[in-house]
C-alpha cells in the first residue's frame, strides 16, 4: 500500500491525504521520552514507560478511529475551526502534506488562504515534545484568529486511568502559571513528578476541564469553546483534566506568525518537592521553557536532532546503485531498528504500551538490527536481557522496560528464549569483537549477589536445551517456541485463563523441531565462541 | 439533582430530557444476565462477570460521552437519522421520554409525525437483552423508513478487549442466519458458548464489520450505511465486529409497526459444540428467537418481570402516609437493594466491572437491604462471601462473582472486614430466625476439606481481631479500615506500586478505632450469640 512517496534530499516519507486507510504513524524521541504521532496527530507520548508514566490519554481502538493526542484548532471568525493534520476537526483543507521524518512530523496545509506548518519532535537531551507552528497569511485581507492547542492527560498509570474511575474521577490535579499548565496529579501523595504543556508566546485563555472546553455532550471535533471562540478558564479539581492555551493572533496580508508548544515532563529531589504548601517546584518546567523560548532555539534544536541522525545513519552506508535499496538500507532500515530499539515492540498503534513489555526473544533478535550503531547500548542491552534469566538457564519471556526486572504476569516456559541469547552474544561479538561482555558480572532474576559472568548466562542456556528433552530427544517445547502465534502449547478453556500460559494441555513431552534447529545453530556458535 | 419526575402509578422514573449532567442509568437482569442502560441507551450487557463475559464494548471516559450499547437508527428518506434514546445520532427530537422502571427502560420519542417507542429489558429465565420496538405514523403522509438495529461486540474480556491489538485484531468471528448475527469469537478454539443479535421480522441487510458500516473515518453519529440507506453485507473476520440489522418499513397514516431485538447469550455441551466444521450450535439462540416470535410473547415477558418486582417488593410495604418516603421505602430503596445484591458494585458507570469483582465487606454491608426480600439467595450470600475467609479469622478483601475465589490481586490485610461477617450473620439470624446456617458447612479460602461450621467462622473473626492489636491494645488496622478512601496505612511511591496494597508504610503498629467500635458493637452480638 502506498499513501505517499518518499522525499529523498529531505529524508522523509510524505502522506498526501490523511484518509489513510490506517493512520500512518511516525516514533519521536531517542533517550528517555517518547511519542506516538500519526498522520493526523493522534497518538500520546510518555517517560520511559508507556503503561505506567503516560503523559496523554489515547483510547485504542475508539470511534471515531485515532482520538486522542495533539489537539490543534484554528479558528477564523464566522468559519468552520481546522487543523493542519485534519483530525479532530475533519474540515476539509485546501491542501494537506504529513512528512514522516527521522524522529520528527510536519503538517503542512493550508485552508482560506492560511498556510499551518506543525513540526513536533523530542529536542535531544530533554524531555518533552515540541510543537512549533508557523502561520502565513497568504491571502489578501487581514485575518483575526484564534488557535487553540490541547492536550488531554493520562493519569499516569494508563490502566487504571481507563479502570478505576471510583478513584481516578477524584484525583485529577492541575496548576496554572501564565502560559503554562501542570499536571500534578499524585503529585501531593506518591509522586515528585508532573506534566506540563506551555507555550513561548502570551496566550489570552486557558482551560484545564474538558468538559468546560468541549461542552455538553461535546466532542473533540467541535468543542464548544473553539466554537464560540473563548475560553473557561476552568480549573477543576477531579473527573477530566486537560491542559488548553487560547491564543488571539491578529495577521495583515503575507505576515506570518510563530509559536512553539512545549509538552514535558519534569521531575524532582523528594524531599524538596513543594516550593509552598501544595505549590509544585517548578524548575524543570521553567529551564525548559526558557530554553525554547525563541523560534532560533527551537530552529537549533531541529538542527541538532538532524545532526543527531545524520552521525547515527553515517556509520553504515550502502551505494548500490539502486536508488531504492539504498534508500531502504540506508535510512528507513536503520531508523526503524533505531525505533525498535527504543521501544521493543512494547509500544505501537498494535501494541498499547500497557501489556506486555520488552520480550525475551523480541530484543535478541532486535539487537541485531543496531549493534553496528550504537554499540555501547547494544552491549547494555545484552547485560538487562541476560539479567532476567533464571539460574537454570530458563527465562522470564518479558521485562518491564522502567524497572528491568522479569514480568510476573506471564514468567517464563517459553523454550526457544534461552538460545536467543546466545545467538545476540555471539553476533555482537562477531560485530564488535569486544570478547570483554563475556567476563561481564551479570545476575540471574536481578538477585543482588548471584551474579556471574555472562558466559556462563549462555554455558546455562545451552545447558537448558540440553537437559529439557522430551521422548524423541528433542528440546522441549515448554509453553511455545518462536511460532507461538501458531503453536501455543497451552489451552485455556475456562473464562479468565489466559490463552498464553494455561497448560501445557497436551503434557509435559510436547517437542519443537523449531528449537532443535536453533539448538544446531546457536549450540554450534556457542562451541566454537568457547574455543 | 433532578431531571425528571416519579410517575408512582406505573412506578417509574421519567426523565424528560437526553441532556442530562450525567449519564442516568438503569439496570437490567435478575438472574445470569445483566444490563446497564442508561437514558440516552448508552452502555453494555453481560453474562454473569463484567469483566470476563461481557457482550457488549463500553468505552469508559470517551469522548463523546457514553458511547457504545445499543444504536439504533430511524432513517426517512431525505432526512436526519434519528434515535428515541437522542444518541448516537443527537438529531434533535421533537419529543423525548426516558422512563426507567423495575427492571426495564422506555424511550418514547417522536420526529415528524414519527413516534418511536422502544422497551428494553431482560425477560425472566433468559439470558438476553429483548429491546422492543413500536412505530406510529402520526403524520398525514405515508412514510418510507429504514430502521437499523447495532451492537458492537467485545471480545468476552473486557481488559484484553482494551488492549492486546496483536491478539484481538486477528479472532473475532461472526455467523449470519437469516434475521440473527452470531458473535462466536474464540469459540473455536476455546469457548462453547456464543452471543447473538437477532430481529422478530425479516431483515433487509446486515453488516457484521464496524469499518464498512461506519465508512472509513467514520462516527456512530452518522454510520455511512445509515447515512446511504443501504447496508454493506459485511462479513469480516478480524478486527471490529458487529452486528447490525436494516429493516425497510413503509408506514401509512395512522398504520404502526412493532418488532423486537433479541440481544443474547448462548452455551452449549463442549462436546456437542459444532454441528458442522467450524458451525456452532445455536439450539439456545433459535429457542429464545423462536420464544420471542410474536407480539405476544415479548408483551407476555414484559407482564411476568412485572409481576415478579411486584412480588418482590411486596413482601415489605410501608403507608405512612408520606408519599415521598413510602415510595423511597416500598419501591426504590427495596430495587436499589435488589440491583445491589445482583452487581454488588462490581459494575456501574463508576465501577468500570473489570477491577475489583465483589467486595468482602461491600456484601457483607449489602445484606442488610435485601435479606428480608430474598432471605435464599441472602443465606447463599454469606456462604459464599464466608468461603474466602483465611483459616487464621483475615480474608480476602474481594472475590471474583464469577468464580466466588479470593481475588489475589488485591489479597487481605483490611482488617475491619472479618467482623462485619459477624454482623452479617447475626443480622440475618434476627431477620429469618434461621439458626441453621450457623451450622453450615463452609471451607476456608475454597479449600475442599477446610470446610467447618459458619460459627466457626465467626469465632475466627472475633478472634483475629482480639490477638492483631497494636501497641494501645487497639485493634491493628493493617493495610485499612473502612474509611479505605481516608486512612489507607499504605504509601506507594513509585510508579507501578498499587496505591492500596505497598506498605504497610506508617509500620506495622498503626491502630485503628473504627475496627475498635466494630468490636465493640459486633463483638457483642457474637457473644450474644454463642448464648
Amino acid at each position: 500500500m502506498q499513501f505517499g512517496h518518499f522525499d529523498d534530499m529531505r529524508k522523509e516519507y510524505v502522506i498526501d491525504t490523511p484518509a489513510t486507510p490506517l493512520p500512518w504513524i511516525n516514533y519521536l524521541g531517542n533517550e528517555d521520552f517518547f511519542g506516538l504521532i500519526s498522520n493526523t496527530m493522534g497518538g500520546y507520548c510518555f517517560y520511559r514507560d508507556a503503561k505506567l508514566q503516560r503523559l496523554l490519554r489515547y483510547r485504542y481502538h475508539s470511534v471515531p478511529a485515532d482520538e486522542g493526542g495533539r489537539f490543534y484548532y484554528i479558528r477564523e471568525k464566522g468559519k468552520s475551526a481546522w487543523n493542519p493534520g485534519f483530525l479532530p476537526t475533519r474540515t476539509p483543507l485546501d491542501s494537506y502534506q504529513c512528512r514522516h521524518g527521522l524522529g520528527y512530523t510536519v503538517f503542512d496545509s493550508e485552508k482560506d488562504g492560511l498556510r499551518a506548518e506543525l513540526t513536533c519532535f523530542v529536542p535531544l537531551g530533554e524531555t518533552c515534545e515540541l510543537h512549533d507552528l508557523k502561520l502565513i497569511n497568504q491571502g489578501g485581507e487581514a485575518k483575526t484568529l484564534q488557535v487553540y492547542g490541547c492536550v488531554e492527560w493520562c493519569l499516569w498509570n494508563a490502566v487504571s486511568d481507563g479502570e478505576n474511575f471510583q478513584r481516578n474521577l477524584n484525583i485529577a490535579e492541575s496548576e496554572v502559571e501564565p502560559g503554562v499548565i501542570y499536571h500534578k496529579t499524585e503529585y501531593r501523595e506518591r509522586r515528585d513528578h508532573y506534566a506540563y504543556y506551555g507555550v513561548n508566546v502570551p496566550a489570552q485563555g486557558f482551560d484545564t476541564d474538558r468538559n468546560s472546553f468541549l461542552g455538553h455532550m461535546g466532542t473533540w471535533a467541535d468543542p464548544q469553546m473553539v466554537r464560540e471562540g473563548t475560553s473557561g478558564g476552568s480549573l477543576r479539581v477531579g473527573w477530566y483534566p486537560i491542559a488548553c492555551h487560547r491564543l488571539d493572533v491578529t495577521l495583515e496580508p503575507g505576515q506570518s506568525w510563530r509559536c512553539t508548544f512545549v509538552l514535558g515532563y519534569g521531575q524532582n529531589p523528594r524531599e524538596r518537592k513543594f516550593i509552598a504548601p501544595g505549590v509544585i517546584r517548578k524548575d524543570a518546567a521553567h529551564r525548559v521553557m526558557k530554553k525554547f523560548a525563541s523560534g532560533e532555539a527551537v530552529e537549533a534544536a531541529k538542527q541538532a536532532l538532524a545532526a543527531y541522525w545524520g552521525k547515527l545513519l553515517g556509520k553504515f552506508q550502502l551505494q548500490s546503485g539502486d536508488e531504492k535499496l539504498d534508500r531502504m538500507v540506508n535510512i528507513w532500515h536503520q531508523y526503524q531498528c533505531m525505533v525498535t530499539f527504543n521501544m521493543s515492540r512494547s509500544a505501537s498503534y498494535y501494541e498499547s504500551g500497557v501489556g506486555r513489555g520488552m520480550g525475551f526473544r523480541d530484543s535478541c533478535q532486535d539487537l541485531y538490527g543496531f549493534m553496528h550503531i550504537i554499540p555501547d547500548r547494544a552491549r547494555e542491552r545484552i547485560i538487562d536481557i541476560a539479567s532476567i534469566q533464571f539460574s537454570d538457564g530458563s527465562t522470564y519471556h518479558q521485562y518491564q522496560p522502567l524497572t528491568k526486572r522479569g514480568n510476573n504476569d506471564i514468567g517464563g516456559g517459553f523454550n526457544d528464549d534461552p538460545l536467543w541469547l546466545v545467538g545476540a552474544v555471539c553476533a555482537y561479538i562477531k560485530e564488535t569483537g569486544d570478547f570483554s561482555i563475556l567476563d561481564h558480572p551479570t545476575p540471574f532474576d536481578n538477585k543482588p549477589g548471584s551474579e556471574a559472568p555472562l558466559l556462563e548466562h549462555i554455558r546455562r542456556s545451552v545447558q537448558f536445551t540440553m537437559t529439557h528433552l522430551g521422548p524423541h530427544k528433542l528440546p522441549l517445547i515448554g509453553r511455545a517456541d518462536w511460532n507461538d502465534c501458531l503453536n501455543l502449547n497451552c489451552f485455556s478453556a475456562e473464562p479468565g485463563e489466559s490463552f498464553q500460559t494455561f497448560g501445557p494441555s497436551e503434557g509435559p513431552v510436547a517437542e519443537s523441531v523449531f528449537i532443535a534447529g536453533m539448538f544446531v545453530k546457536y549450540g554450534g556458535e556457542y562451541a566454537a565462541l568457547c574455543r
